[in-house]
């Protein structure tokens, strides 16, 4: 058992990678920036990836696979497109090591020097709308309907487990369309997916939204995104969808023979989730005990501790015990009996909870005279003593009765904060004492977005699609205005 | 429809990459080395990860993701590794690029050069073992059981699609245990689920056995592989798991409390099979028309092709086609109904043929009328009209058939291509002329190994375990010998 975690209200910060590290999800690398994902934080990626894969393939996508590495030049196609990405990245500019016999050490050979630098890959548009060139002549080759579950490296300087980290695991979807209507069509049903994920898997409600032309992906010429609101207050972009215009067809001249026999250019999207969303599951429903986890993503969703003092007694809850696991699993249900006489059942009870399995039975000898078990609820931390008649289908609906009411709760918290503000002051208070989502009035430029940056660290997270049009002033400059856009400091 | 086959009798090696083109698994890649997996090339490695990782969870392991990057001074901790993977290999040197404004073009910043250098991953041994030092103290933390699956790079001159290439796709187990004989068991295991998986799923035969100290795993004790025989009569080594000793372990200092409370050094191996599973799997049983697949691993099992001169006809046959996809669909059978208007059925015939889909089921006007269809066998090409009552428990069982036909044929074909050479001139000649695996006497040593590669081209693939014990005099020195070990020239 590791050291307590620090309090979520003393410090969110601390406890966020205090939990990361005792629940055994994910610690950094010997590489600076990098993490290990450990098995515990890697099955609850293996989770995700499952039901998105399943998502992705019902909408009729396939995956592929693509070069981890990105010839420099190729980033200078797309103008916007260098400006985001080429930056801070991963450089390879040499093949070969050898040894050094004076000092006697390994040491990179000057003579393998590449032609041509090679960029780890921050994210694929370049290289694969380089290789779609080959792929489309007509409008029978299209759509594309790719993803890929990949690596990537952006090199953040400053680093948080799952959050921003140097390398991380996605997947990024690229598609080709012969129209715009189509590719927007495809734009608008992937953030509905990640939405979907988000909400029915998760348990985490999002808005979904449009970003300002500040906050778009580099050679995008519109994305769509789904932001979270996580328990102190800050927001969390969980996934984006990027309209691509025909930029990247241009950058790498994919022109396709239309139905009307005009050579013309593809319309492009792409869409993305990583690792970050193990962030934002931790961020919004976990506690001063540990993890809590939405049963659908749970690796383990019932845990079964014997109570006992003497062998006998645990031979009896052993029967018990299997006869219910097995009860359970029928109904696909992962079920763990813990019967470790190494660890007392008071050691497990904490360990679970840190881990955050959705229920833990308990049974001791009272148990065992009564035919009874004790249910105990993560999320709730509720307990209740249950005959064992139908204790199958109760666990059943308890598990769906925790999924769901984790998204209740997760969608109250996020209701009582988003707050309208209708004065600067207002707005300033509201970011520095309050948090969560501010709805207010901007006059729709740049300059006035980066000006509230600068000023309170909050951004425009998005332009919620249902946004009710309302005539109003910027919140800063006064000038007129015809939406609210929804603010928040961010991670 | 593609170009036709170069055929496989003419020139192999340009059947394969023929194949692999115009079958649409993988094409180059615009960057050097790389390749880019198609959807199609993609959705067979999806079934065998799917396979596999499903075998691994049964023998106890679990998936973890460590970091892509590995600081070069870990290479050099491990004397003998460093040998082997620190040479051709992608160096990161540098982490930001700039606008160079005289030029405008983007340049790599020399004030970003890393302190160290960072290597791009060939396998991950160095990194996993600087790891589990935090990971390991006592006996209680073992066994650890990790694999994970991931991209590596080699930086090799000649590549060729799936069999070699700069970078790939692969899983790599790296395990952690108390005692040598532990982990002797557990290299052991993971040579037999490799075996298990080539031979059930793949339907490749394959010899076990241990590889010569001279091409061993570097850094390893032991390497235990497993070996195929391709058409062409070249071996390919499909599969490996080595004993790494306690020299991973000394080198990244891991050690543990034992039971007997004294600190050890914990006994490591590793294990990995790779994306040139598939390039074995073209070769071992496809043919001029194009892929075979085994039942087990193909994307696709079953096509249904209607042929037919009216729309009145073709909706007859849809109807019925549907019903019997449908029933197929039950029997967890994947089938697609082609029902396109655009495409002639033969141009479907050769194109199903050369995607290598197992079963094809043809209906026309007079098999609606005789309430019949015609069954193709992509394996053996023969056709045979059946009526269609208890169709989809003809084809469930056909499937079966030809998965074991082609195990069958292709452990034929190798058991005729198993030859013992007693003197130098038979072993030359069947090296030269007839190909497959040699058995013969060695004495033992590297220097005659590698004269015999230098003479040859032919390697030992392996000392088979079954190996029958028997005195006789080497191919090459005449020295005495104990065992007959396998030569082959070799992927």
């Amino acid at each position: 058992m590791a050291d307590k975690l620090t309090s979520k209200d003393k410090n969110y910060s601390q406890w966020y990678n205090d939990l990361v590290i005792q629940a055994d999800l994910a610690e950094n690398a010997a590489v600076r920036g990098c993490m290990v994902i450990k098995p515990y934080g890697y099955s609850l990626w293996e989770n995700m990836q499952f039901v998105l894969n399943k998502m992705f393939k019902q909408t009729g996508h396939v995956n592929a696979y693509f070069p981890l590495f990105i010839p420099k030049s190729f980033f200078s196609r797309e103008a916007s497109h260098v400006d985001g990405f080429a930056k801070e990245c991963a450089v390879v500019t040499h093949y070969r090591l050898k040894n050094d016999p004076i000092k006697n050490e390994i040491i990179v050979d000057e003579d393998a020097k590449l032609e041509e630098e090679l960029i780890v890959r921050p994210t694929s548009e370049t290289i694969i709308w380089n290789t779609y060139k080959n792929w489309i002549q007509s409008y029978r080759d299209l759509p594309i309907l790719c993803n890929q579950w990949a690596n990537v490296v952006r090199w953040e300087m400053r680093t948080r487990l799952f959050l921003r980290t140097a390398e991380f695991l996605w997947q990024e979807g690229h598609t080709a369309h012969e129209t715009a209507e189509e590719a927007i069509e495809e734009t608008d049903r992937m953030i509905n997916v990640y939405a979907d994920f988000a909400e029915q898997y998760m348990a985490i409600p999002v808005i979904k939204g449009r970003k300002t032309e500040n906050e778009r992906f580099a050679g995008a010429l519109d994305t769509y995104c789904i932001e979270a609101l996580m328990q102190d207050g800050k927001a969390l972009q969980a996934g984006t969808s990027h309209f691509l215009g025909q930029n990247f067809a241009k950058a790498f001249d994919v022109k396709f023979l239309s139905k009307e026999n005009k050579q013309e250019y593809v319309w492009a999207t792409s869409w993305g989730v990583s690792t970050r969303l193990i962030g934002a599951l931790i961020m919004s429903h976990s506690d001063d005990r540990g993890l809590v986890l939405p049963p659908k993503l749970a690796p383990l969703q019932v845990v079964i501790i014997p109570v006992y003092k003497d062998m006998e007694t645990l031979e009896k809850i052993s029967s018990l015990a299997n006869t219910m696991k097995s009860q359970l699993e029928t109904k696909n249900i992962s079920v763990k009996y813990d019967n470790r006489d190494s660890h007392r059942s008071g050691w497990k009870f904490n360990e679970y909870e840190l881990k955050g399995i959705p229920v833990r039975i308990t049974i001791g000898p009272r148990d065992l005279e009564n035919n009874q078990a004790e249910i105990f609820r993560r999320d709730t931390l509720e307990k209740q003593t249950l005959p064992l008649d139908n204790l199958p289908n109760i666990i059943e609906n308890l598990l769906k009765e925790i999924q769901q009411s984790l998204y209740d709760k997760a969608l109250a918290f996020r209701e009582q904060n988003i707050r309208k503000a209708d004065t600067w002051e207002e707005f300033v208070d509201m970011i520095e004492n309050k948090g969560g989502f501010i709805s207010a009035h901007w006059d729709g430029t740049t300059q006035t977005e980066e000006r509230i940056k600068e000023k309170t660290k909050a951004t425009i997270r998005c332009i919620p699609f249902d946004n009710p049009q309302e005539e109003g002033c910027c919140i800063l400059t006064g000038k007129p205005s015809r939406e609210r856009v929804l603010f928040a400091k961010a991670y």
